[in-house]
């Protein structure tokens, strides 16, 4: 059942060498509180704390940094609806490369921001997907730019896959793992990384009902669109790939929906009692648990926090 | 000069542990935005992930756990605006103890239900120190129950000195620390810790402007009340004690103090930069380095981080 053409473990632990010394090694943390109101014991990684503000950056450097010096003078272009950007922003910075980052005009403000002070050019476009794939294409073809998929790309599957592999090394006997699903780097790195390193350890994607492609797609045996897109959870409503949907078919054990309103409450109680800052995209795999919570009663959980990238001015509307 | 009642460095080591198996070991976080920021090195002890959400677990469990079990069974009493409280009252459930606390009327809601959750009885009285006093004499005449003050014993105190004990042992050669000073339970354990741990670190206290007793009395030398209290930081507005005031006049560098505003600019920064909820109290020490920036350029400075106990619903007046 191995692929031979996916990332291999090898590939993963080259990547966690070529990153580690770039990124945050970012902590696991517990709650006895929530511990106690779920019945499970979970251990967060929490990657809001991470560089960027979110797990992006390890994809986004192990991609640049595996380049020559000779494909860098080109410089680096991609399309990305917030993290994405900032991550490939950073890492490009980091090698003294030009970015070139197409994103769609609705994105928070925030994330904007935080991608031109990384001294990026940003290209603003309609926010749908074919908009967005125009425009990138368009700057490739001008400016030879070596383009990285925010995540149907091996090279950003095998850097996000590093994140499961430092919490299975803390943290080795965890019964599951929750991602979050987008566009499925993520939940696909992570699942090669429990296939690979904790075979024992079953992984769990977690999809807004808003955007909910993955959940249809796994379902269904092969890639759909989701009925409707509109979710709070801004980071996950991009489409599978080919390359990370097959992943998911082999490797995932099952995909969760959650509401926005599922996700609100998640991100309050992460607020309340773990008193860290997550974005809403980054407890939608809190809140999969959450509600599945039955099902994983007595077991040790990881959860992976994506991200905290958020407008502190939003929280009058989600609270 | 060294001043043999004080709690000497064996007994800091001793409390460590102690309450060790007991409190969660919180990271030192750094954020790369915010050094570059203010030009100097940071260093966050995150005691708002701390058990009860705030250092103050490490005191009371200090105190309950070196008492006998005969002494135990009359019980524990105190007052508190609320993190001691919940720390008292966490403290004496995991050693099976009754609970008095005695709080004021107008503390946070959320702090009210935590010490209620943790099986305590609650007595609530009018907002002054004289009244919090006259009620808990009431409770330990009647009960017998010891007396556990919240920052003017040496058992707190040096339960409080392990928190700058564990940052120091992680990051043993900072320039600085800051910790805020309310009742100065947790700045005058910081001093001791850094006196006998670390010679060449200088510890800096920092008080909000609208319960400045402690920088008065710092400045004349003798034990002054605050011109008026009305600040923000609602962990704060307690007085010095002539224990903490003793140990804060030999080995606290300097104190500062900072305006409501720049707390919450300070709250803000951590929120947005470093995806943390602190509490106001909790981000008083960052504020005063932000103000004071000039002066700590370059050095490497460790900042506690003291609580993250907050309500949600404040947040739209905050921010």
């Amino acid at each position: 059942m191995e692929n031979l053409q996916l990332p291999s473990p090898i590939e993963i632990t080259e990547a966690q060498v070529r990153i580690n010394p770039h990124i945050h090694k970012t902590p696991v943390l517990t709650s006895d509180a929530l511990n106690k109101m779920l019945g499970i014991e979970i251990f967060f990684k929490c990657e809001n704390f991470q560089k960027v503000g979110a797990f992006k950056i390890r994809g986004a450097l192990n991609a640049v940094l595996a380049m020559t010096k000779d494909d860098l003078k080109y410089g680096i272009a991609t399309h990305s609806s917030g993290n994405h950007a900032q991550a490939i922003a950073l890492a490009a910075k980091m090698v003294g490369a030009k970015a070139y980052i197409v994103m769609p005009e609705n994105c928070p403000k925030i994330k904007i921001a935080a991608v031109k002070g990384y001294g990026a050019e940003i290209i603003l476009c309609e926010p749908t997907l074919k908009a967005r794939e125009r425009e990138v294409n368009k700057i490739v073809e001008k400016t030879n730019a070596e383009f990285i998929h925010p995540y149907n790309d091996y090279r950003v599957i095998t850097g996000q896959a590093t994140c499961a592999k430092e919490l299975l090394n803390e943290q080795s006997d965890v019964d599951a793992i929750f991602a979050p699903v987008g566009g499925g780097g993520l939940i696909s790195g992570t699942a090669l990384s429990a296939q690979y390193f904790s075979k024992n350890t079953a992984v769990f994607g977690a999809e807004p009902e808003g955007a909910q492609d993955a959940f249809l797609s796994f379902k269904s045996g092969k890639i759909e669109p989701a009925p409707f897109i509109k979710t709070i959870a801004d980071g996950l409503m991009a489409t599978l790939g080919d390359k990370t949907f097959s992943i998911i078919q082999q490797y995932v054990k099952d995909i969760y929906t959650v509401s926005d309103e599922e996700i609100i409450s998640a991100m309050r109680l992460l607020w309340e009692r773990m008193k860290i800052v997550i974005e809403p995209s980054g407890a939608v795999s809190f809140a999969a648990l959450f509600k599945n919570k039955e099902h994983f009663k007595g077991k040790k959980v990881g959860i992976i926090l994506t991200g905290g990238n958020v407008d502190l001015g939003m929280m009058k509307e989600w609270f």
